[in-house]
């Protein structure tokens, strides 16, 4: 930190990687220059170092440009590094060296911090510096703040989010305007929301990165992303979403996490969701979670998930935080990286056979005598009761199936499933949807 | 703070008022204490004190109880005091010596924070200690947190939240069952909701506090509260929840804050909500924020707004604040209280008639020819353009024309209020109700 004549600090601000999130912080830092010195008093946010294999055109007011983002780390006047290089190899490297060379670190890297996120905790604690991700998990919002923060005096007993915007504007299409996954998927590709190769978004990863670091600062254990259970959207059909509507329910790509009796679920796959709650009317590329703890209750939170502008007010914020807590940290800023000085290590992450829930099934029989009869007598046979039904007639001579179940184990539904499918009437593979569970 | 066998450091909370916040606090406490500890590490809160004039029953592990809450105050033992006394007179006194004589405070206290927050924040400036309040706003929700720190890299264009369960509760109910405001408000005293003299509440008083405290934060400015314009709920009519309706709305008691050219609006009034806006889906008791800023776009907080759990879950944040950014404050804990280090004292507020906003009118007129012809024409004269009309039938010759204008000045509109309430047709006051509005 270096101090100038007019007796302000600058806290000097590295960013390494220029694209869309780096070049964004940029341009927020600049932009709102003025708010953010009177919010900070004598500090200053000033970046002067910019690592980018790009271009740099219309960028002023930078002293130093690189090709190499080491050379930012290494720079004895860089205070603070930014990180929004993306990917894992590359970005892994520049954050472990600033860590170990004394700087603080800001990522906005899910993916880095979902992967290596214990490795880099451990080292920025070691180093007596922090590592700050805000803008890692639903952009804009300030989840993770409110995680480690707001909501601190709380046990989370679950949270379930909207974490992926690309996800949920297809799935928003699909249900407002009865439009097939494809097509809004080419178009969500045309508009930017989506990637070339898309299936980072729809498969589930992404929001997953995200869920496995909600979850850690929510219970306040080691990130856990490899045991995250991961389903996609690609497969849903207009079908599915006209039924989950008939039955009062909207279907959305959710992540859940959950914390009972030392048992971990973290799930992200589609959900039916009741139109009653506000998570429902979350449409288009908004994100938004909700938390349930005790005793607060549920809280939502919603925003942008994504965009420049979002991501960088994540970011900056976070560096804003280490402008208002100077280092030594020992003495100051002691709010832990997942919200916990002493993390669970024990805590068990249930298998996704395990969990209990309600289930949406649908099921194509041919129109024969005694096909729901013989399939409602497997179910029960199971102990698994029945909700609601529906029964719809199709071309030919197919009948669609769709029972809503009352809670069980998936393990259990699983085995009812197979042999339904095994049924000669049944035609094709049974469809199943978790519903998505508000209460405590 | 002192020093335990166990190298635990236990921050001492000395509670004055022991009503529901104040007994909520307390058990949340010792309720989470584990996960409490858990998150601070080696600091743990013990509450050791209690003021309080009623009963003790049940209540163990305290050391002392004093009626007098200046024993707390003047108790050396304490580290923090908790003012959970309510209303004005005492707990401005105590407050105000426990900031004297160098204690922290953290308060749920609305009235208190809006009516003499600048000189209690001001005390605490000049004695190196913290009054924190985040329990003051919207209960359980971390509104507070997120317009200081999450935030905190963006200018706020403006905010609107519904920050009254109460009058919430009573609108929902309304609209969702066309029930009068009167028998809604009976249930309401019945269920708890609403207090026996309730005007705090349906008059937007209570809102109006909250409000201005968001204002503070969110501009930077210092606590304005008896320049904000309050309107209540209690002449709202079932007509006009329909008519809203049948437009595409609903009706909320909402609290508005915007600063646009160094120029605020601060005000609470019943507004027509679009049903496209998360904000219309904001049942009940429950509170939301929608906080509108640059560059991350619209951000929304849910939760519960009141309650002995969301109220002490919120104090307790504060608290957990406070332990993990120890006194002496200068070297830690640097977030200012209303956000910003540098006030702007001098922003305008904004009077009511010269704010800028959609209309919504209902004018009760005698079914005569031309009668639709004279009002819009005295609209047309004022330069207010009409995007709405609804004409509907009543019995005893009685026509509603309801009208949704475009944006008009305020003062222009009453003018031509005023022309019309003067046509000879016209038979009641004008309805008017502000439409809110969520753009940029």
């Amino acid at each position: 930190m270096s101090v100038s004549l007019s007796d302000s600090c600058f806290l000097n601000i590295g960013i390494c990687g220029y694209g869309t999130v780096g070049r964004g912080t940029h341009d927020l830092i600049v932009k709102n220059e003025n708010t953010i010195a009177r919010r900070l008093g004598d500090v200053r946010l000033k970046v002067t170092h910019i690592a980018s294999r790009g271009l740099r055109e219309g960028v002023s007011g930078v002293n130093k440009w690189s090709i190499d983002p080491i050379e930012v780390v290494n720079d004895p006047e860089v205070d603070i590094l930014v990180e929004t290089i993306g990917g894992l190899d590359a970005a892994f490297e520049v954050v472990k060296k600033a860590l170990l060379v004394g700087k603080d670190v800001v990522t906005a890297n899910k993916a880095l911090i979902a992967t290596h996120g214990n490795e880099l905790l451990n080292l920025a604690s070691k180093n007596g510096v922090r590592l700050l991700f805000e803008s890692a998990v639903a952009g804009g919002i300030p989840i993770l703040k409110s995680l480690r923060e707001g909501l601190a005096a709380n046990n989370i007993n679950w949270l379930a989010g909207i974490i992926n915007g690309t996800g949920n504007y297809i799935l928003t299409e699909m249900g407002n305007r009865q439009r097939l996954f494809s097509d809004v998927l080419r178009e969500a590709q045309k508009l930017g929301y989506a990637e070339a190769d898309p299936s980072f978004d729809i498969e589930g990863t992404d929001a997953a990165h995200k869920l496995a670091i909600m979850a850690s600062i929510a219970f306040g254990m080691p990130l856990a992303f490899n045991k995250t259970y991961i389903e996609g959207i690609s497969s849903l059909e207009l079908d599915d979403i006209k039924y989950a509507s008939e039955l009062g329910y909207c279907i959305k790509h959710l992540g859940i996490a959950r914390l009972s009796e030392r048992c971990v679920q973290m799930r992200v796959h589609p959900a039916l969701v009741s139109l009653d709650e506000l998570l429902a009317s979350v449409d288009g590329v908004g994100n938004a979670v909700v938390v349930h703890a005790d005793p607060v209750g549920s809280t939502l939170y919603s925003g942008p998930g994504a965009g420049a502008g979002a991501t960088a007010s994540a970011v900056v914020a976070d560096l804003i935080d280490l402008a208002r807590s100077p280092k030594p940290i020992s003495h100051a800023h002691k709010v832990p990286s997942l919200g916990f000085s002493k993390l669970m290590t024990d805590y068990e992450i249930l298998n996704i056979t395990g969990i209990e829930s309600e289930y949406y099934l649908r099921i194509n029989v041919d129109d024969h005598v005694g096909v729901m009869a013989n399939i409602t007598s497997l179910l029960e046979k199971s102990g698994i009761s029945i909700d609601a039904v529906i029964q719809k007639e199709k071309s030919n001579n197919c009948v669609q199936i769709v029972i809503l179940t009352h809670i069980c184990i998936e393990r259990v539904l699983n085995s009812a499933i197979a042999e339904i499918e095994s049924l000669e009437s049944v035609r094709n593979p049974v469809v199943r949807i978790r519903v998505a569970s508000f209460e405590s």
